[in-house]
């Protein structure tokens, strides 16, 4: 299973695919959308949007996840975060493509087996679990923890899936 | 000039297109996107950006305009509103359209001459300005308002641009 991971921001948007199969995890790809603060807000949204569109084209991901941050900041952070989370949701969205989301202290405890890890932990933590991905930066890193956090969740639902012989969601 | 307005909301997001030549307006249409609660974020998102896309592509806007509420409310209702705002903006600039932002208390004075106008004196204005809408709802109403707004700050732009051989952008 092909999973991209999203870890979205008005500046910076970053993105990570891996590969999923039982146990075994694969890195693909990730890299970073930017974009200028000095353009209008519709113009950096359509940028995500592109620049989300683009990594969905080329990189065929089946399933999608993001990351949920906790809002303890002021109301108006919390709006820009909302503009381009609802941004990167669309992109991946529109595709037909599930964007499921974790909250970041849910990804950092399937990754470290702590809620409060650091960015340092998570980075450490990548590159034990996707060594291939060699040097990147902290947003893909976060993407890429993501993706991981869903590959292990999903393994975890087909299987709850067919001990109750449902489908567990 | 055809334009686009849009009062985003998570739950319902209102449209409304208007035909503005020099100071005479015309009603042409107005609509509304409902999401279904019971679905997950992405599903919800992606049916305001699909519903804005064939209002789009059906009344082919050349502009758009979008009301900014101003975010007196606690950062999780500013995250719900800045997704369904991000999506909506998305949908629109995707198409290569400007989505202009307007703050809520403009959008009312520029219809009612105060800036704290009710949603019954927002909704008299709509009537009087374009009586062939009819009867429509408050959130038709606001998308209808924020093109009206949107009309008449364009036309005092290409007059200020016209004096000032410039370009007031």
């Amino acid at each position: 299973m092909r999973i991209l991971g999203i870890d979205p921001g008005l500046q910076k948007t970053g993105w990570g695919i891996i590969e999923s199969e039982g146990n075994r995890l694969t890195y693909v790809a990730c890299g970073l959308i930017k974009t200028d603060a000095a353009l209008p807000l519709y113009a950096r949204l359509a940028m995500i949007d592109a620049g989300l569109e683009q990594v969905v084209g080329q990189w065929q991901p089946e399933t999608a996840a993001i990351e949920e941050t906790f809002v303890n900041q002021n109301a108006a952070s919390a709006l820009k975060l909302g503009f381009a989370r609802g941004a990167a949701i669309v992109a991946v969205a529109r595709k037909g493509i599930e964007v499921e989301e974790y909250p970041a202290n849910l990804v950092k405890k399937s990754l470290t087996g702590t809620g409060h890890a650091s960015k340092e932990q998570i980075g450490m933590m990548i590159k034990t679990l996707l060594p291939t991905a060699g040097k990147i930066g902290e947003d893909q890193a976060d993407a890429l923890a993501v993706a991981i956090t869903h590959a292990h969740h999903a393994a975890s639902r087909k299987l709850m899936g067919g001990i109750m012989s449902g489908g567990a969601r």
